[in-house]
């Protein structure tokens, strides 16, 4: 039995997605920018695809909604954009954001600083969490952008979006939110949330990968990251993947509409809720972060004198797929510092393992990967000089 | 019969590169940075991809060739890190370029203008040709980059990058080729061209939309466009699209192994001969650049008295498509300045019609394709108000 938790990191494409992209790559080729019947005759699957990411994310007719290469691009679009529209050619001189958001607007923040932008990383609290209160302390009349992500991709916990927004649109300040890790997982609604700016990225959430997305509330304007031709009304070059495009739609309806969001907080979430129990009930492990607040597929444990890593190829031996919470595993890009921010014990930082399930996951699967983990555990446990020289109880350090 | 002559649009993915692609859909979807064998499992084929395209533009082992979201992405990533690196952050001042690049170049360059870089648009000659005499009389002390197109996408017209290639070496200039149209038409080899960065899309030569690459000579540093994790060794970030990578790398190799460009050489040249002689045989008719090096897939005619969109609805109806080289097809994306840049005649920017070709195209189609474009010549000419007053011989004017 092969079992794939690490679905925080990429997703199975969905084969009924699949099957909504063949078409276009042999058959309907076209370029949808020209003016024959190559290329008009993918407009009707394109306009459906872009219905479906209008609804997921509740976006209105009069916002857009732009087809990027994956989050990153999105990412990397809005900070730059703020850096050279509000700082480098405006009055404005800082970005808020936290410092457990993804490397791709870490990494872009810190190249900003570089460029003389004044980045204020936000410490997460003892749960994990971003809370609204320090969003609103650290906003100044200086402040050109907030950026925090509305769920974390290593411990599943979900950001107060809704009070951020609030409190950014009282202040009048731009709101973005990297919700990569929420769709298909939370509600994931701009309009109501207040949110300004939001990025996404299909193969997250069983779409395919290589490409994503860019909302941009109506009236807001952004200096383009990809100059060139009118696609996109001009917000973004390149010819139109289209193939992708209407992947990712799919997968969007897929995920988002009510009964699969239903399906993922009982049945997914039930999964891991008993996966987790089961690692939880041996002494000196520790669920980071705490159980509440979080999106229904993620689970991210610290187990005492069991390095992350060491579990992985454990687990890889019993064709089980996990990921290491921890930022030693320069190899995973999904790894952060959200560990070593929430925990005092420097250790914990090391002892990280992952398990995001998806709606493909089945009860066979968590019993067999529950039985796999407890036996690698012990197995680990028994050779750990660290754990047999650490009689302490570990929660109680924390 | 359906005949699609607008590959300098866009091309259809080859069924044999599709084959490839599709494991890495539902079946082989990890992640390449994950540790497991769900991640580690797609690494064999990414690698012969990538050894595909190093083959295929004649790169060395030691130089970079990085996976970007397609050819705008390459495009704007060696403008804008030029800007910050040499000129924002550097004391270069100046980019030189063509009047004839692709619009990812041009609109790019534009924007830069309006951050102070001093961009100078290179004109070509009457045989559609930057000389490598002009980009070399435009070097000074302050310029960061030239950039120049290998092959241009209306006309086809080769330009001279060897010479050029050599000229920036001897100044000391960083030299960019966009070889998006050139890739799989002629020989492409960036050592032998002395060429230190260099743009391509997979899309142009049978592979998947939605994937490029930026070529990077050897110990050449650019400031990332997508700052985020370390994929790509912290060059370009975004989780590796491996289906796409495997589909270009494959379409690489198709498109531009000794036998491939033979082909492209003799038989595709033959048929777009035969089809631009019969259409050049009409009076007043004008091949715009000339015959002389050109890529032998493209035919840019202009036709008096026939207005490039009704040409292309005549030929739409005929389930044949083409594109119009004016500049005043909004809807496409592909136009660009070439035709008045060339012409002395302000008519011929309406009455361009580009035909490209592939290795998928057949005599009969082009028999029959031939025949509906003479037909709508005729029909075309017989409701020109325009044609009929003027009697002048069109080819006189130029």
């Amino acid at each position: 039995m092969e079992v794939y938790l690490d679905n925080n990191a990429t997703t199975m494409v969905d084969p009924k997605v699949f099957e909504e992209m063949k078409p276009f790559f042999t058959q309907k080729y076209g370029n949808p920018n020209s003016l024959h019947r190559f290329g008009a005759g993918v407009h009707p699957k394109m306009m459906e695809a872009l219905n479906y990411l209008y609804e997921g994310i509740g976006a209105s007719d009069e916002d857009d909604i732009i087809i990027t290469a994956n989050a990153t691009e999105a990412n990397n679009w809005i900070l730059k954009s703020t850096w050279i529209d509000k700082i480098l050619n405006g009055n404005k001189k800082q970005i808020i954001t936290s410092e457990v958001e993804h490397p791709t607007i870490t990494a872009t923040c810190r190249f900003l600083q570089t460029q003389g932008v004044d980045v204020v990383f936000l410490q997460v609290n003892d749960e994990g969490i971003i809370s609204a209160k320090s969003v609103e302390d650290a906003i100044t009349k200086d402040t050109a952008l907030v950026s925090i992500m509305w769920a974390n991709n290593e411990t599943g916990k979900i950001f107060p979006i809704k009070e951020i927004g609030k409190i950014c649109k009282d202040k009048g300040v731009l709101f973005h939110s990297d919700a990569t890790q929420a769709i298909g997982k939370v509600l994931v609604d701009v309009r109501d949330f207040n949110v300004d700016f939001l990025s996404f990225s299909a193969h997250k959430f069983h779409g395919p990968k290589g490409v994503g997305g860019l909302y941009i509330k109506e009236g807001l304007e952004l200096t383009p990251l990809l100059h060139g031709g009118e696609q996109m009304g001009g917000k973004r070059a390149g010819t139109v993947d289209v193939a992708s495009l209407v992947g990712m739609g799919y997968a969007m309806h897929l995920a988002t509409n009510k009964e699969a969001l239903a399906y993922e907080n009982t049945f997914v979430k039930s999964l891991r809720d008993k996966l987790e129990n089961e690692i939880l009930k041996i002494p000196d492990t520790l669920l980071i972060g705490g159980a509440k607040n979080r999106t229904p597929n993620t689970s991210l444990i610290s187990i005492k004198g069991v390095e992350g890593e060491a579990m992985l190829w454990d687990l890889n031996q019993n064709f089980i797929g996990a990921s290491t919470g921890s930022a030693c595993a320069s190899e995973d890009l999904e790894a952060n510092p959200v560990m070593s921010a929430i925990g005092n014990d420097s250790e914990l930082a090391h002892t990280g393992i992952r398990f995001s399930l998806s709606r493909f996951n089945t009860k066979e699967e968590i019993t067999y990967a529950t039985q796999k983990i407890l036996t690698a555990i012990k197995r680990l446990r028994g050779i750990s000089s660290s754990y047999a020289y650490t009689p302490k109880n570990h929660k109680s350090q924390l």
